[in-house]
């Protein structure tokens, strides 16, 4: 069994884009800016928002931390977006969600400039995405395929189980790993609430890729020996003993299931930070794609 | 057995269009309009797309053909898509596939005003239907997703093998029919050209939708008893002892596995004629959604 060790590739990851973005500034090209629009003050997404601001630093991007009042209207939060897309100095930003019952999301997803959508949500990007052409990628199925790739794992023709149809993670997965290309070219399978008998699924998968949001949910006896498992759950359970209150739990039965696995991700350390990770190579890819 | 008799579906679903149609004009609203545009003379896109401004016709749609010379250049195709997109008479257009090869296809596609895009191809309507938002279906998925849903096919919770991952066909079908809704929430593997050991999937499926291309693919021992199987293959065979020279020939064995099978779609009269009938639907849509 071998962890596929997020932390460490996305410490590599960030690295390399350290050092594209010292290049680009000795050979006098723009430095990538980020912005990030956090409405209200939600504790998780502070945390999320933070560390991504953080990450920006630690790679010597520009970027910009825009909080607003829970009590913005859609309408003032639409002309924020629209400052934001004609900010030429800005190569993507992120509004992060999840955001006040007043507002629409679709509404303001929507008002993103795709060219600055480096969260890859926008519909514009997710088709592109869909139909291989240049887009920005969801920045967590991203992270996924970029593990694939630099643990050089070849799913090709592999039996894959995607358990989870989100947007954000379990669809656009799904149609990646079984697109044409390095890694790719997987058989795929997109499981959901209403698939029925999900074990003897899971059961004969070759990879498993969960992002269901319950805590322990794959068991050892869900799957077979030598299996592939990536869990993107990210659950807060409450946790007395902790000091924060709370400890971060996967979607996998970990200690179980890794004796079973061929390579396994962590929960935390595996997918989450990818995340933050591909999201900074999203703006790089912006701010790249700029340079015309 | 049942058969999914695609003709005569259709022929319903353009008698309702017709009705809409005729109370539109009854009640002062615009008359739909469609153009086609054909480059060239290829023999089979003359028949596609005669019989689009035909079935345009038998619906009381307005219908333009815009046929234009082999060798016009990119530059001025692109003129004229920019015509139709600023032409407000026009609900919808499709340009017919393959072009030539100086042309690019992708540059094309993306120059099609996605609320014209009745084709369903542009990645802004490919992304909103991934995203479950508002868009136009390609005509093809489009159709059989009709056609579960007016024969009361219930797939929720079962399993479907699509047997091909195209961008108008194999793609998309994969996606709506795992999505909430009805029909939709299967389980769908998406199989293709890498998958190993297809027949293995195919034997569990309760539903395959075959869009290979590859006459007579799909045999009997391939499926389990009760199956429902959905064929979109369209190849030309050359027969000499046909007035045409050719007989249109699915992807599936249809005498040995309609033996087995609870529902199946003929060729010709399964698919097909539903292409047509979702395309005149997808421009009524767009001159209804132009009401305001």
């Amino acid at each position: 069994m071998e962890i596929l060790d997020g932390k460490k590739l996305s410490e590599q990851i960030k690295e390399e884009i350290k050092q594209a973005v010292s290049l680009r500034k000795e050979n006098g090209l723009k430095t990538p800016h980020l912005a990030a629009v956090l409405v209200g003050n939600d504790g998780a997404s502070l945390t999320y928002v933070g560390s991504k601001v953080k990450s920006c630093e630690r790679v010597g991007f520009k970027s910009t931390l825009i909080r607003l009042e829970d009590s913005i209207s859609e309408e003032a939060l639409l002309s924020k977006i629209k400052e934001l897309n004609q900010d030429d100095t800005l190569d993507g930003y992120i509004v992060q969600l999840p955001l006040p019952k007043h507002i629409n999301e679709e509404k303001i997803l929507l008002a993103v400039d795709p060219k600055k959508d480096v969260d890859g949500f926008h519909p514009a990007n997710f088709g592109r995405m869909a139909l291989e052409m240049e887009s920005f990628i969801p920045a967590t199925p991203f992270g996924i395929m970029e593990m694939l790739k630099r643990y050089d794992l070849d799913i090709s023709g592999k039996h894959c189980v995607v358990i989870g149809r989100s947007h954000i993670v379990g669809r656009p997965i799904s149609i990646l790993m079984s697109q044409k290309g390095q890694p790719g070219n997987a058989t795929v399978t997109l499981a959901h609430s209403r698939t029925k008998n999900l074990a003897a699924l899971t059961q004969k998968a070759d990879i498993i890729v969960s992002a269901l949001g319950v805590p322990d949910f794959l068991k050892a006896d869900m799957v077979k020996q030598g299996v592939i498992v990536i869990d993107v759950g990210i659950t807060r359970v409450s946790d007395e003993n902790h000091p924060r209150g709370y400890v971060i739990k996967g979607d996998v039965d970990f200690k179980a299931v890794a004796k079973k696995s061929s390579y396994i991700t962590p929960v935390p350390g595996g997918v989450g930070p990818m995340t933050i990770a591909m999201l900074l190579q999203n703006t790089l890819l912006s701010c790249e794609r700029s340079d015309g």
